[in-house]
């Protein structure tokens, strides 16, 4: 049985190109890039090359602003401490919203340890965060406002520019964690008017692990990994330079899709939601109608429990999630879910579909094929369900 | 021209077996250790097979106390700053050595800005730091100590179980730096009795980027990446799995090839440094005669600069080095060659080689060919040389 395999948002497999990249690399160059001989010199050839792919990617003023990273939690952790530590003079408080990554919540957590102070705004039934509540929450002593692009659980995406244009009213650093947009939508950080964006390389096709912090420059920011003068003297490290060959040709293979995989996926993703809610009763669809990723459904499920929908899903070959992978091992209910208004039994019923670019309509047809006899036979077992639709 | 390599410390090419090990991975599979589903698992036991690898090669008790990280550095700031916010309220002090890799005296810099106290050890000519000195530095407050198993500039081996024994009896964390040795020496960290130690896959054929911190049961630390659970909680963030499986695959090798390895690769450091000093009059050699890493010769070359010895070698296929490449970029002389007193002159004309596992006997001979021309030469061109050696 071929798989069909909807959580991307977990991992993407490596298009072939990046693979053929990464592999060529791999056998032909070993080099230290701080070498300045004809071993490193490769070395730094490539490093740079993927640089300015990430950088046009992202539509950055310089190559210098794009820092490589271990991936978007390193790259979330190095904005927001990095700016702490930076501007630890000048104030110690930050601005958030609930619904962030945890790699954003849990830097702030230990942000906390060390006597900053922390504002977490809640967000709307999409998702949304209100500019206005950004703007209420600043204070003389606010540093950084950390406002993600878009929401990797529910795919809601925010009102980054006009935030921006509040933050630099009130000259405030200004991050994003657009990990789950980039690569997928247009992400280019003069519009967006922002100072750090967070991005991740197995979003879009490239290899887990690896990912990249955009620095504006004059963006007051201490390196979280200190050491050597690698990154422009941002992120110290010898780099992985396999996986950083992979992120920038993921990167210039992304810019060159997008035209023609972002219509093609939203008409995939339509069918799959439509198709969902016409057959399957009592489904909430999840996120911002109109501001969301084109490749991600989130629909909570009511009477069951969406990990058993996904394991029955998987007996039939098709990859889903109920939640983000980075909580996995956790037995909570999602925070994002909940910070929606959510209640717990709805949250735990959630299944997130991202769609990728070899995803079919045939695919889709087969999920729509089968998924409204499991969700039935589900709720067929469910007391609560059986209560409340006994007949007469 | 075939080149000759002599600088494995910048970066160890990739052993055949750990390319073959990497490529595989790559090409059959992508998903999220953290997804709990049939894509998600391969990369679980791919993951889980490297740190078995790991901890065989250190002799951890058990392979949950190994920690991936992006490398040696990663792995350096961790250990510091994740002890230093741990024990925040059992004291603010730490103790450490001046000719420390700069990731670890670069972390401490950073915690000083966060109201840490540091204390930075001498070292002697040879580079040795003195456990009572260690044990002289330690107040009530002390929470850590972070002392270097062998120095990778000049290679002196530092008497760490010694220190350990002090930590232990004054119940203080202790890391040690091993990125330098590991792998190319036994490293066994029951031992050496450590907390914490880091190493690196780039120093034994593994790929650049990737390294681990082990973390003994029981050490208090916070994670340096806040974020999702992954890494048994102590590292968050998706894993860079094509580089771990990488670095697992060369721990195995480096464990099973040392019993040949070691001695093979002693006979021709010592054919090195004998030819060198019987060869070329007026070099010092650095380091620690006696206990010194087995691949590493640094010597400093009176009356010329590293920098146009290693060029001049490098026009005959010779590829060295002058200091830690980390600090490429700097044109300050090493700490480490001040740190035992070497004056700034003869800092300036160090040349550091290091022999890797293809290293021949006609290499070491082709450098003992060509070096002495390429020295007076050089030396030919110094006014401060012609003044001392002029004739009558």
């Amino acid at each position: 049985m071929a798989l069909i395999y909807l959580d991307h948002l977990s991992a993407t497999p490596l298009h072939p190109m990046v693979k053929e990249a990464m592999i060529q690399n791999l056998e032909t160059v070993f080099g230290n890039p701080s070498s300045d001989n004809q071993v490193g010199q490769p070395a730094a050839a490539a490093l740079e090359k993927a640089r300015g792919q990430v950088a046009a990617l992202i539509n950055a003023a310089d190559p210098k602003e794009v820092v490589f990273t271990s991936g978007g939690t390193e790259a979330n952790n190095h904005a927001l401490k990095g700016v702490a530590i930076g501007l630890r003079e000048k104030g110690r408080h930050l601005v958030t919203s609930n619904i962030e990554h945890k790699s954003v919540l849990n830097s702030l957590r230990t942000l906390r340890l060390l006597d900053y102070r922390v504002t977490s705004l809640d967000v709307d039934q999409y998702g949304l965060v209100d500019p206005a509540a950004v703007e209420k929450a600043i204070t003389p002593e606010t540093i950084l406002i950390s406002i993600m692009l878009a929401n990797n659980e529910i795919g809601t995406i925010e009102p980054i520019a006009d935030i921006a244009k509040i933050a630099q009213k009130h000259k405030i650093a200004f991050h994003t964690d657009a990990v789950a947009a980039t690569g997928i939508i247009p992400v280019d950080v003069q519009k967006l008017g922002v100072n750090l964006l967070s991005l991740a390389a197995n979003q879009f096709y490239g290899p887990s692990g690896v990912g990249a912090l955009y620095i504006r420059k004059g963006t007051p920011i201490w390196p979280l990994l200190d050491g050597g003068l690698q990154e422009n003297k941002r992120r110290a490290g010898t780099e992985n330079l396999i996986g950083i060959v992979g992120l920038g040709a993921a990167a210039e293979l992304a810019a060159q899709e997008m035209p023609k995989s972002l219509p093609r996926i939203k008409t995939l993703k339509d069918r799959l939601l439509q198709g969902i809610v016409t057959r399957i009763p009592e489904v909430k669809v999840n996120g911002d109608p109109e501001h969301c990723l084109p490749h991600l459904v989130s629909i909570s499920v009511t009477y069951i429990e969406g990990e058993s929908l996904m394991m029955l899903l998987e007996d039939e070959g098709i990859i889903v999630n109920t939640r983000s992978a980075c909580a996995s091992g956790s037995l909570r209910a999602s925070h994002v879910l909940i910070g929606t208004g959510l209640g717990h039994a709805l949250a735990q019923g959630t299944l997130v579909f991202t769609l990728g670019w070899d995803t079919t309509e045939a695919d889709i047809d087969h999920v729509l094929e089968v998924m409204p006899n499991i969700v039935q036979t589900l709720r067929d077992m469910s007391p609560i369900y059986k209560k409340e639709h006994a007949v007469g």
